[in-house]
C-alpha cells in the first residue's frame, strides 16, 4: 500500500484551486532509531496554509514547489524506534499532508483518547484552541466588563476567543457570514450579541448599535472592511490582536483600504501580531487549563468534518469561502 | 493695553488657513487667589494643534467656535496670589494663544532661565522631548544595535528622537523633506542615514538600501506614504510607535491606502498609538535625564523662532507645509 501526499504543483496568484496541488503515492517510510510512523486519522487544514504557498517572506519558509504541504494531524502510532511512543498510541504532530508520516518526536505529544476526542487535539485542545487562548490573554489582556469583537468568530480560533472571554466576564460581540453561524456563535459560543456581515448594509452602523461603549478589545481573524468598521469604534487603550487576514490571503495584488493609523494614535490603541508558536514554551501550561474548561463544559467546540484524504485541497478551499462552521479536519482512514 | 488673544473663527474641513482664525482683545485678567498672571515671551505650535480645531471625537475636547486656541507658552509672572510663584519668575505652562494668561499652578512649572534658554522648556526640554523620550524607551522599547526609523525626522520630536536613540546604540535612519533637513539631522542630530522624501522617486527601494537589516523600531510623526514604505520593511517582532499622522490632519476626506495589518501579522509587530499626557506621572524624572544629556551636550535642539504675536496663524500653518527644522516656537513679547 502506497502513502498518498498532496504536493505544491504551482503557486496561485489569486484564489487557490484544486489545481495547484497535486497527488503523488510514494513508498511508506519505516523509521529508524528514535523514530516512530504514524497512519494519519485527522488532518488539520487552517487558512496559514494559504500563506505557505506563496514565496514571499513570511514568518514561515513557504513550501517549495514538489514540496510536501504542511499541517498538523493526529494519527496513531503503528510502528516506533522511539522511547516515548509505543504502537496503538494516539499522537498529534506535524504530519503534513499525507497518510503516513515519520517524527523524531519533536512537536509532538501523545494525545489521550479517553480524555476527549481525538479531533480536539487539532482544535480546541490544539493549535487552534492555543491561539484564542493567548492572543485573548496575553496579547489583548482583556479585563472584565470590556467589550470584546471577535471577527471570524464562527470559525475553529474566534469561536473559542468569544467563550474564554465570557470566561472572563467580558461582552462579546462576534462577527460572521449567514444566520447559521451568527445563531451557533450566540446559542453554542455564548456570545452576547452578534453581526451578520452578509446580511448588513452597514457596517460601521450596526457596530455602533452593538457596541454602546465603543470596542475594548478587537480579536481580528479576517481583515478587510470588517476591521476598517471596528477600528472606526475603537475605544482609547484599547488592543487589538491580529491573528488572521483571511480576507486578504487570496489577494492578487496588495489591498487597498481606509488608513486606520489615526484610529490608532487617536485611542492609543495597541496592535499587535502574533502568531500561537511565538509562545511554545507555555503551551502545555495552557492546554492544561483548556482541557479543565473543556471537561467542564465551559468551552463547547463544534468540528466540520471533511470525509476523505483526497478532499483535503477542497476542504482548504472551502476555509475561503466561509464554508465552516468552528474547526475543520479531514479524516483520513 | 489689552490682552490679544487668537480664537477660532471656524472650522477647517482641509488645510487650515489663516481666515480660520480671529485675532480679538479683551482685557488683562488679575489673579485671584491661589492664581498668577504670566506674560507670554514664547508661544508653541504644534501639529497637534490642528486636531483640536475639529469637532470630531479625540483625546482632547475640541475648542469650541469662538473659543481661545490652547497651547503651551513660557513667560514671566508678573502678578501672583499664588505661594509657589512670584513676579520675575519663568513659568512653562498652557496659556493659549494668548498674550496673557491666568494660572492656579496647575500643568505649570517653574523654568531655569540659567540652566537652559527658556525656549527649550517648549522643546527639547519640554512636551516634544518627552514625546521623543516615551515614544521611543517605553512604547518602543528599544535595545542596541537595532535599525530605528524616524519619519519627520527633523522637526521637534524626531529631531530628539533620533538622537536619544544613538545614545541607546542604535542605528539610526531619518526620513525627512529636502537637503537642508536631511543635512540637518545627519551633521547635526548624528542620524546615520538619511531619506530625502522629496528627492526619492521609489521610497521602498530606496528603505531596502538604507535599511539592510530591515527595521526594528519605527517612530512614526507622520503616517502616509512614507509610513507604507517602512511598513514594509518592518522586522520580525518591530515595534511601531504612532506619535504623528501630520500626512493627514488637513485631509478633507478620510484617507485610503496600502493595507497594513498583513505586515504586523507576518511580522508579528507591535503598533501603539501614544501620547505625553499619559505618562505625565514620570514627566519630572524623564526631564532630570533630558536635561543631563542637553547640559553635557549629548542632545543638541534647533529651535525655528518666529517672531511677532500677530503670527501664530501662519506658523501653525507653516508645520504642515514643512516649513520648519526643530522645534518652531513663536516670539511674543
Amino acid at each position: 500500500m502506497p502513502n498518498r501526499q498532496f504536493v505544491l504543483a504551482s503557486r496561485p496568484t489569486g484564489m487557490v484551486e484544486e489545481s495547484h496541488f497535486r497527488m503523488i503515492e510514494s513508498p511508506i517510510p519505516s523509521p529508524a532509531e528514535g523514530e516512530f510512523l504514524v497512519r494519519s486519522l485527522y488532518l488539520s487544514v487552517d487558512p496559514y496554509m494559504r500563506g505557505r504557498m506563496n514565496a514571499g517572506r513570511s514568518y514561515a519558509t513557504p513550501v517549495e514547489i514538489g514540496g510536501l504541504m504542511g499541517g498538523g494531524g493526529v494519527g496513531e502510532v503503528i510502528e516506533s524506534k522511539h522511547p516515548g511512543y509505543r504502537p496503538g498510541d494516539v499522537a498529534v504532530l506535524q504530519t503534513g499532508w499525507q497518510q503516513y508520516a515519520i517524527s523524531n518526536g519533536k512537536g509532538a505529544r501523545k494525545v489521550d483518547p479517553s480524555a476527549a476526542p481525538i479531533t480536539t487535539a487539532l482544535g480546541v485542545l490544539g493549535m487552534t484552541g492555543l491561539t484564542a487562548y493567548f492572543g485573548l490573554l496575553e496579547i489583548c489582556g482583556v479585563k472584565p466588563g470590556e467589550t470584546v469583537v471577535v471577527s471570524g468568530a464562527a470559525g475553529a480560533v474566534g469561536s473559542v476567543v468569544g467563550q474564554i472571554a465570557k470566561l472572563k466576564g467580558c461582552r462579546t460581540v462576534g462577527i460572521a457570514g449567514g444566520a447559521k453561524k451568527t445563531e451557533f456563535i450566540q446559542k453554542e459560543c455564548g456570545f452576547d450579541a452578534a453581526l451578520d456581515y452578509k446580511a448588513s448594509t452597514d457596517y460601521t452602523a450596526d457596530l455602533a448599535v452593538l457596541c454602546p461603549d465603543r470596542v475594548d478589545v478587537y480579536f481580528d481573524n479576517t481583515g478587510g472592511p470588517i476591521s476598517d468598521a471596528v477600528f472606526a469604534h475603537l475605544n482609547f487603550f484599547s488592543r487589538v490582536a491580529i491573528c488572521g487576514q483571511i480576507a486578504h490571503y487570496n489577494d492578487a495584488h496588495p489591498p487597498m483600504g481606509p488608513r486606520l493609523l489615526r484610529y490608532v494614535l487617536v485611542n492609543r490603541t495597541k496592535v499587535q501580531g502574533f502568531i500561537v508558536s511565538d509562545h511554545q514554551d507555555r503551551h502545555a501550561a495552557a492546554l492544561v487549563q483548556l482541557t479543565q474548561w473543556f471537561k467542564e463544559g465551559k468551552i463547547r467546540c463544534r468540528e466540520d468534518v471533511v470525509e476523505g484524504f483526497e478532499n483535503m485541497p477542497r476542504a482548504l478551499m472551502g476555509l475561503f469561502t466561509g464554508e465552516n462552521i468552528g474547526k475543520r479536519v479531514v479524516k483520513v482512514g
